[in-house]
């Protein structure tokens, strides 16, 4: 049995087939479009037909930025991709490719994907937190991907940390996506900048990469390193909100910003230690993703399986 | 079949006979001793064996404000209750009344009775939180009360809302308790009232307290009446928070703060209309008790009952 997980993202799709052993056997992408919702769907399609050719696929998973009605399985709304607006993906694209078809938030099929083969596998309570552009996060609560009411929680990135904070994406002030992700660091490392002080990062060409600036703090750039110790501080403190209110078994944390491995979550986690309740401190390992770049991917391809 | 629910609280036990239709037969109370391990189980066995003498009960809840362990029995810690120190309060009892006795933090035990015969009867997902020195809550997930890998879970008042705010009784800074409480109505018309500006509540004698101040701001004080818009700002952005990560269907409010009703709840709901994400507040109510002052003592009936 076959299934082919698709993972949806602002500029790119990636593709893997995973077997029954939640194994990848092939992966492949394509650009994403995202403005025009037949276009969109053709990529998909093409994609889905390029591996049907070599696999009899059982079922398709799709992985998507956005908010998903688990009651009507329409997509609300996805920021990235403006073309998905009130549509059902499933049927859109079942209809063309003539297989059971799934979508899922992205971040969620992560997390799901992480409990059954990755970094909280056998766990039955976690938060998947992803940091890229924004904060991405899915919850694994009493064994179960955690759905809310009608499919749309787990929305951590979108909760407030900090009223007074910075404008987000979404139009609010404060989430936790504004100051734990790579457009916080980012943010943070202009706004040490405008403060003033010597740093390598005055040299390098804009716009300013989180990539650089890890590499910065790396080298021993002061400012780099106290960029990373205040994102520690605002996601150990995200951290410690997500373990005195769900007292998880773990948080897992994935994306691009992960490279920056220890130098953000040993700072995370002292902070989390600070702010949690010991006992439920104590109960959660804060940890990095074990299926990053492809958990959102395997868990789509996982929740087409098991749907 | 008849249980007994007691709802421990900082000054006073209350106990109330609940009978199979949830029905609360017989209710009386007795102060608590919170420093004393053995007077505090005295008090507790006095009461049990009262209503053991008009009664044949089944088993006995008993909701505390503290910290238990879902896998011990054990209560961890109990802020308002310092002799509750890890204490299996259920084998203590248990042995002095020979019943089956069951503890559970009180706000858990208010949240499952208002999911079976509260506010949220029949919902599947909820929150429930209860303004009053503190904010206790408790969480029902996919029909089932939340605890987490531990029991811990539900700690929604020690979720951090405010980084550089105002100490918290749990020695953090800026939880959501500190702002959105009967202690936080006080602090921030204490403030208030620092920063100059007539208003009734000066005219009163020292402490003030959240019903005073409430009672001002329907006179039309204007200050009491800015401290309680700005609680409702707090405790709506507290409100989004839950709907963005959890997507309940209603968000249940008690405590002594309610009987401000709608002064608070409105305010808080247009707050949080604005930083939730539209289709997860639009499937949210944000609604007040049915049961308080009672949710505890009856959901700690009920879990002896269903448990």
């Amino acid at each position: 049995m076959y299934y082919l997980g698709l993972d949806v993202g602002g500029t790119t799709i990636k593709a893997g087939l995973v077997d029954e052993t939640n194994n990848v056997l092939e992966a492949r992408k394509t650009p994403t479009v995202v403005d025009d919702l037949n276009g969109f769907i053709s990529k998909l399609t093409e994609l889905i037909r390029h591996f049907q050719k070599s696999a009899a696929i059982d079922a398709v998973g799709i992985g998507v930025p956005g908010l998903r009605s688990s009651r009507t399985g329409v997509i609300q709304t996805s920021p990235h991709i403006p073309c998905l607006k009130n549509v059902n993906l499933d049927d859109a694209v079942s209809d063309e490719v003539h297989l059971k078809v799934i979508s899922e938030n992205d971040a969620n099929a992560g997390a799901y994907a992480e409990s059954i083969c990755g970094a909280g596998k056998g766990l039955h309570h976690l938060a998947y937190l992803t940091l890229g552009t924004g904060l991405g996060s899915g919850l694994v609560l009493n064994g179960s991907l955690y759905m809310g009411a009608s499919g749309y929680g787990g929305e951590f990135g979108h909760t407030v940390i900090d009223p007074g904070g910075r404008l987000c994406a979404c139009g609010k002030r404060g989430c936790v996506e504004t100051v734990a992700s790579a457009t916080g660091i980012v943010t943070t490392a202009m706004e040490k900048l405008k403060a003033g002080g010597s740093s390598l990062l005055r040299e390098l060409p804009p716009p300013l990469t989180s990539e650089e600036i890890y590499e910065s703090a790396v080298s021993g750039d002061a400012i780099a390193r106290e960029v990373f110790m205040e994102t520690g501080r605002w996601l150990g403190i995200a951290c410690a909100n997500l373990i005195n209110l769900l007292n998880p078994e773990a948080i897992i944390i994935g994306g691009g910003v992960m490279a920056s491995g220890e130098l953000l979550l040993g700072h995370a986690a002292d902070i989390a230690r600070q702010y949690a309740f010991p006992p439920s401190f104590n109960d959660c390992r804060i940890v990095q993703s074990k299926l990053w770049p492809d958990a959102g991917m395997i868990g789509a391809a996982l929740l087409a399986r098991d749907r």
